[in-house]
C-alpha cells in the first residue's frame, strides 16, 4: 500500500520507542530508515526495522548509547559505539568532527562496535548541510568475491561522499559490490534470473539462479579497479576502527552477533581549500548538458537520481507492502 | 633495446641536470619515471621526459621550485606549485605532511600550478615508508565521457591508496577511466582494434578504431559507479586545490600550457586508529589462498603484479624503443 511519509516516520519511531530507544535516537533512527525508502533504496528502509528491533530486544543494540570517543590527534577520534545504533553514534561523530573541522582542516572518526549505519548519501549530506565535505566507509559481511576469485572474501564496502557546490549538492553512494544482495534476494522473491555476471554460486561457478547466488558471492563493480577499492575501504576501516575483517563480520544482516563491523568518517573544510564551492555548480551543469548517448536520458551526475525520486515518493508516498505495513504497524504498540 | 634501469636512471638525470634542473629535484623526477618502467607502465616513463625538457626549455616547468605552502588549519596546507617538477612539489607536500600526521592523526595538502605528478603509486608508497596511510588523487585534460554521456568532459582522474600492512604494503593506483589514453595510443600504434566499450569516436559513437578513439572520449570503468568516483575526484580535486575542471585543463600532454590540473593528497598516521597494520597481512594471505575463478592465476592484492614486474625489470633490464633511447642519450649531452 502507499503511505506518506510523515505516517511512515511515525510508526517506526513509536516502534523504537516502545523498546525504550530515546525519542531523538528514535526520531533519527527512523529518519534515515524513511530517507532511503524516499530515495528508492527499500533495501536500507523499513525493512530493517524488524530486525533492529530484535536486536534491541537482545541486547545487540543499546537503546541509549550515543558512543565513547577517544582523541587519538588533534583531528581524529576513535569512537567505541557501544553497540548504539548505527545513525546515533555516527551522526555524534559527525557532529565531533564538525566542531574541530574549521580549525583543523580535516578531521577523521573510526568507529567500531556500532550498529548498522544504512544508507551512507545520509551522512555525507548531514556534512553538506554543516558547509563541509563528507567521506564515509563502512564494511560487512563477506559477499563479495575478489577479481578473479570466487569466495565470499570481502564486504560490499560502501564509500559516499558530498561535496557542496553552491546548488544541489554531489552526493555519491555506491557499494563496491556490482549489485547488493538486497537486489538478488529480490530476483530471488520474484523469480527473475540474475545476469551471468552479478555473481557466483557456492562453488565459485557464474550462476543465473538468483538462490545459488545467494549462497555464492557477488562479483565486484569495475572488475580489478573496483575490487581494489573496496579492498582499500576493507582495510582503511579496519585497521582505523579497529573492527573486524569481512570473513568474520556478523551483525547487520542477523539479529544474533554483536555488530563488529566499522566505520569511518571524513570531514573536510572547503575553507581549507582554495576553491571552496566556487564554479562547481557551473560546471556539473555543463555535463548534464553535455551530449547524451540517448537523447531521451540526459547525462546525470550523482545525486541528481536520488532527489527526483525523493521529491516524487514525498508527492505520492511510499509503495509498502502490507505485510511489512502490518509487521510495523504491530511494532509500533508495542 | 634492454637497458638496466641504473644506467637508464642515470641519463635521465643529466638530461634534466643539462636543463638546470637542481641535481635533488632531477634525481627524485627521473626516479620516479624510471620506477614507473620497472613496474610496466611505460606510458608514465621516460616517454614522458623529451615533452618535460620541453616544458623546461619553455618555462612551463621551474627546474627548481619546490612549491610555497600555506597552512589553512592545523592539519590542512594548500600548496602554490611555481610550475615546479610534479614529483619534487609533490614530495615536499608529503615530507610537510608527514610532519604533522602523528601530531594530527590526518593531515592534507591540496597543490595546483605544479606539473605532472605521473605515477601516483610512487607517493603513496613514499608515505607506507613513512608508516603511513597515503591517499593521493590528481586530475588531468578532459579525456573520458561521463556515464551515459559521449563527450570527454573529466579527467582520467586517477587515485592511489597505500596501507602499511606489516609486509608487502597495499598500494592501490587506478585510474577512473576504463583504459588509459596510453594504451589507446598504443593500439593505434600498432594497428590493433580496441574493444567497442572502451571509447566512442568524436561523434560520440562506440568505436572499435583506435584513431577515432583518440579524438573521441574514453569510457570511465565501472560504468555509472566508476564514473561517480572519477567526478567525485574531480570536483574534490578542484575544490581544494583551485585548479580548473577538465576541460579547460591544459600541460600535462603538451608543451605549450601552463599546468593548470590540481592534487590532493592525504596522510594518516595508523597510530590515530585501533588496529594499525595488526593482522591485515595475514588478511591479505587469506585472500591470495581463496579460491581462484582460474586455477593458474591466484587471487591478488593491489601491488602484487608491481612488485613481481619491478623485480623481473630490475634482474632483466627495461625494454626501451630505440629512436627513445636514442633520444634520452641526446638530451642527456645537453
Amino acid at each position: 500500500m502507499l503511505v506518506s511519509a510523515g505516517y511512515l516516520r511515525e510508526i517506526a519511531e513509536k516502534a523504537l520507542v516502545a523498546q525504550e530507544v530515546a525519542p531523538s535516537n528514535a526520531r533519527l533512527q527512523a529518519d534515515l530508515l524513511i530517507e532511503a525508502e524516499l530515495r528508492g533504496l527499500p533495501s536500507h528502509g523499513v525493512q530493517r526495522l524488524p530486525r533492529l528491533i530484535a536486536r534491541l530486544r537482545a541486547g545487540l543494540a543499546h537503546p541509549v548509547a550515543g558512543g565513547k570517543a577517544r582523541r587519538t590527534g588533534s583531528g581524529a577520534f576513535t569512537i567505541d559505539g557501544e553497540r548504539g545504533l548505527g545513525p546515533v553514534v555516527m551522526m555524534r561523530a559527525i557532529e565531533r568532527l564538525a566542531a574541530v573541522a574549521p580549525e583543523q582542516g580535516i578531521a577523521l572518526a573510526s568507529i567500531r562496535n556500532a550498529n548498522h549505519i544504512g544508507m551512507l548519501a545520509y551522512y555525507v549530506e548531514a556534512a553538506v548541510e554543516r558547509g563541509l565535505i563528507g567521506i564515509v566507509m563502512t564494511t560487512s559481511e563477506a559477499l563479495v568475491h575478489p577479481y578473479g576469485g570466487t569466495q565470499a572474501m570481502l564486504g560490499t564496502n560502501p564509500i559516499a561522499i558530498g561535496i557542496p557546490t553552491g546548488a544541489e549538492p554531489f552526493v555519491l553512494d555506491i557499494a563496491t559490490s556490482r549489485v547488493s544482495m538486497g537486489k538478488i534476494h529480490h530476483h530471488a522473491l520474484t523469480g527473475t534470473p540474475i545476469p551471468d555476471d552479478w555473481a557466483v554460486d557456492a562453488d565459485g561457478h557464474r550462476t543465473t539462479d538468483p538462490e545459488a547466488a545467494q549462497t555464492g558471492a557477488i562479483a565486484p563493480f569495475g572488475d580489478a579497479k573496483g575490487y581494489g577499492l573496496g579492498l582499500g575501504v576493507e582495510l582503511l576501516v579496519a585497521s582505523l576502527a579497529g573492527s573486524a575483517f569481512a570473513p568474520e563480520v556478523g551483525g547487520t544482516l542477523d539479529a544474533i552477533n554483536v555488530a563488529n563491523k566499522g566505520d569511518i568518517v571524513i570531514l573536510i573544510d572547503p575553507a581549507a581549500g582554495e576553491r571552496g564551492s566556487s564554479g562547481l555548480a557551473a560546471y556539473l551543469d555543463r555535463l548534464r548538458a553535455s551530449r547524451a548517448a540517448d537523447p531521451s536520458r540526459p547525462v546525470a551526475v550523482p545525486g541528481d537520481g536520488m532527489r527526483a525520486r525523493r521529491s516524487r515518493a514525498l508527492a505520492d508516498g511510499i509503495d509498502l507492502p502490507d505485510p511489512l505495513h502490518e509487521e510495523i504497524r504491530a511494532l509500533s504498540e508495542g
